[in-house]
């Protein structure tokens, strides 16, 4: 896991150095109390995956095609930003009172206790806005706008919200299909068009941005049943959020559907479903790929 | 004002058909009851004032070019469409408990009243990302996505309501000039945006986007400037909702600065300014806009 660790470590502090410089730049007119609360969460720490991924699945189409990967940040950058500021958004607008009520995340306040709830609003709304602003700025951009904007929206990322709280609602029925349904929307929606954004930013055809989509929705799934075994056995000073929410919540959860071991074995699935979704495909890109699912993976024990 | 009648509701019935329509489209994978939420307030009525500013600066363009016009709806509908979700999100969003706490708009229940707050902040944020998806159809999409993130995000409508809300806050100072300023990013950014969208759509050249922006501006401030009458002389029937809410949230409103015929001196003095940025421009569509400074005035008396 040492490889895995420094590609990790080298795509944060490339996107963090380049969140500071495009925050400047796109705050520079903000009012200065809701431009330091939009940085908050923003620059706040993260594993920032979806980065990392959108510039590794750039990478790979660019080897694919002989290209020097030279160029891969360059052109993996507007869509880099705007994923981390999307996904950002989301987790502003998740904590919040009146959905899942958090008090901590990433080892800090959430936004709604440092700054109040309505400023956490506004946050998430800005950074979605800057989402866009960031991605349009990019190779492809109109296409690049639609891909994010399908896997934000209501038959994305927001739809798979909707789903998972009405899961909690007295005598709402789940079973393993609406667990599937849920983590396909809330999760593995965003990371796919994270490896998408990063394989249409290299120019890739129809052929290298399904083989780009398939792995992340795979990776996306493997990653929220990995998150469903970590919310029962992980601890807050691991996980940087509250453990147990799930359970607290009575969410409809991979663990409460398939107990702990069902869990497990669905994110072995799912692994080996992103591997699948590789084959044939060679090089240092395709390589990092294939461990990043070993290490989500290595995370579930 | 018989003309501006006819202009506004033909613009109306044309939004609102497409508006059916790109949800049908948009919306036909997302969870129902999702679905249903959205289509409340973005068929729940509205003057569509901004689609009708994008047609018509869209036709003011086309017709300085000598082109017909008859394409005008096609190509300014993405932004039109977009505008209208962007609009109605900001709508839905201000309206929270946590906001402005609001029960009525367009004479029904707000969208946390009908559906719950959680899915009233799943609805904006998903109307927000339909906007950017809408408008990313369009032409020069990319140049317009930017624009409209610019005009929604925290430099823009976004930071106006920050302010906005800081405005009530115990010991804050508010002057004609804050007021000024939150008018500019609460409300006039959007409907200079949409100006300089409809603009964009017929391929404007950077000097026809300007006079497109100054009237969109000085006519959004003018906007503001009536509704901060209205809010004191209106009634719930006639605005469809609540009346007096600015007093009550002691917010810094022009008249709470200027005194209500101070309030209506500023919006005739923006409407003035709006009709100076049109000097020089005729045909249909230059006399149009011309009548909608008159028709937004008036509201005012």
């Amino acid at each position: 896991m040492a490889d895995i660790a420094n590609w990790l470590a080298s795509a944060q502090a490339w996107i963090e150095a380049e969140l500071e410089r495009a925050l400047s730049r796109s705050l520079a007119t903000a009012p200065p109390r809701l431009a330091e609360a939009v940085r908050y969460p923003l620059l706040g720490g993260g594993k920032r995956l979806r980065p990392a991924l959108a510039l590794t699945c750039c990478e790979l189409v660019l080897e694919k095609a002989g290209s020097p990967t030279t160029r891969a940040r360059e052109l993996a950058l507007p869509a880099a930003l705007g994923l981390e500021a999307l996904h950002t958004y989301s987790l502003v607008h998740d904590d919040l009172p009146c959905m899942d009520d958090d008090d901590l995340r990433r080892g800090r306040p959430t936004v709604h206790k440092a700054y109040g709830e309505a400023t956490a609003v506004l946050v998430g709304d800005a950074l979605q806005a800057l989402a866009f602003e960031w991605v349009a700025h990019g190779p492809r951009a109109a296409e690049a706008v639609r891909v994010l904007a399908r896997a934000a929206g209501a038959r994305g990322m927001v739809g798979g919200q909707a789903l998972d709280l009405a899961s909690s609602e007295p005598g709402a029925a789940v079973d393993l299909a609406a667990v599937r349904a849920i983590h396909g929307l809330k999760t593995a929606a965003l990371i796919e068009a994270a490896c998408e954004l990063g394989a249409l930013a290299a120019g890739a055809r129809e052929r290298e941005r399904r083989v780009a989509r398939a792995y992340g929705r795979a990776l996306g799934l493997c990653f929220q049943a990995v998150d469903d075994c970590l919310d029962v056995t992980g601890d807050a000073a691991t996980l940087g959020k509250t453990p147990g929410k799930d359970q607290r919540l009575e969410r409809g959860t991979l663990v409460a559907v398939a107990g702990l071991e069902g869990a497990r074995v669905e994110a072995a699935l799912r692994a080996a479903e992103a591997l699948g979704a590789l084959e044939g495909w060679d090089g240092g890109a395709a390589r990092s790929l294939r461990e990043v699912v070993a290490f989500v993976l290595q995370r579930s024990r």
